[in-house]
């Protein structure tokens, strides 16, 4: 991980973001919660219950494309202290159905540049197989503070 | 879009998609239901409800990427009869934010082969404006029947 | 496509185009060549020569990635008056192999923003079949003017 | 990297490997060469020679997304014994520009699946900085032996 920026902001603490992830009305639909705070990245998890999976009974593409988008994204606000980013593309590879249980994702920031946040995921089923990979670019706005 | 089948399947009507697509979770719980069927895709809606907001009070990118991820993925469903398919990949550029009000998800089917389909979407706000583009690839599962 | 830029540049004509991206190393390794210019993007070509096919005898998916790359890359320099733009990310499906003859590229600029761009492409066979599509997003760089 | 195929094939040693790539007509003309294998992938190194520069005199993002393919297609056929596979979709994120030297490709196959192959791949200049990453999916095609 990179810094272009010549102020390095204050990274938020795991209550902090916790506090952060729980206005967030999406991840907190999808029963997302942080677990653990890396110094490139972060874990979030999520439980498969019946509303988050597809027809075939195993966990929606569409939910995990949204749990990597988040746990890049919160990783982003994260490491820039609070500062808000939107996503400005997002690729996911699908490699296994998970069924059931949690799947943890797991971020890593590449790049924190002036204009662009780049960083990639891994998801793990609950058996610690990896069903999901991914990576997104965020551009960073404008610090609110 | 080309068939690389011999045999081309019978493609589901309006009715018989809005049955289905009532019976896949995620979908329901994001309140997506399909609006019309085209020759070479279908189209989506999805309401933007509170719960599918992000910090910053619009579209959460995971919604998003949800809704272009199901358009796709129901296209490719209703093309081949009711055949599974399950997402290989899943690409989504994010072109600008939504608010409120509906989106509406336009697939076009770009190629269903032996095994695998690729198909493209674009995602429009009710004022007309493209907020997204995606693409993905699905597997072709076998037939139930 | 939409500008958020309050002054729109002016677009270099074909001439201007062709003189610009003879200078341009790589594209001149491959054999790209501008063929036209549409008012959302443009299209060039491509010879497939031996030096550019993969152990299969058919077009490389590095050289049609290049194909990509490069036709984007142009049409957001030539709707921006030649000022310069670098790659963030860019995305390929490829869809059929091409054995023989040109392949040609048409770009659709989806939008230009203060800082980013975006565009897809299709490039199709002397057949007229789709053999491979694409997008890709551009970080637009400081006027050299 | 995890296996669904019951019979696993015997991975080729680098001299068989190099033999191979030296076939590859445009992996020559881009002076692409294996360097070293991996239990879980290949490196490969090219020379930014002039030919391979864009008109802002770095390497060209066609140059290093071909450099991405070729790393990644040649570790499947690597770990396949040379079977052919054949690219579906690429995925290249630019995190830098490289303007001189030369540059390395290691990818990391995350699947070799009875169809489909998934890797990733990340690319360095000679200073160790991170220029670019990338992923694939390759369709497995029929053994030619």
């Amino acid at each position: 991980m990179s810094y272009t920026d010549d102020l390095k902001p204050k990274p938020l603490n795991l209550k902090e973001l916790n506090s952060l992830v729980s206005t967030m009305p999406f991840n907190h639909l999808l029963g997302m919660r942080v677990v653990r705070i890396y110094s490139d990245g972060i874990s979030m998890e999520m439980e498969i219950t019946p509303p988050l999976r597809n027809i075939l009974g195993t966990l929606h593409g569409g939910a995990t494309a949204s749990l990597i988008d988040a746990v890049i994204g919160v990783s982003v606000i994260q490491q820039l202290g609070g500062r808000a980013a939107t996503t400005v593309e997002l690729k996911v590879n699908y490699l296994r159905p998970a069924a059931q249980g949690k799947v943890r994702a797991r971020s890593k920031i590449i790049k924190i540049g002036k204009t662009l946040a780049v960083a990639r995921a891994e998801v793990h089923d609950l058996h610690g197989h990896l069903i999901a990979m991914g990576s997104a670019t965020y551009l960073l706005l404008l610090s609110s503070g």
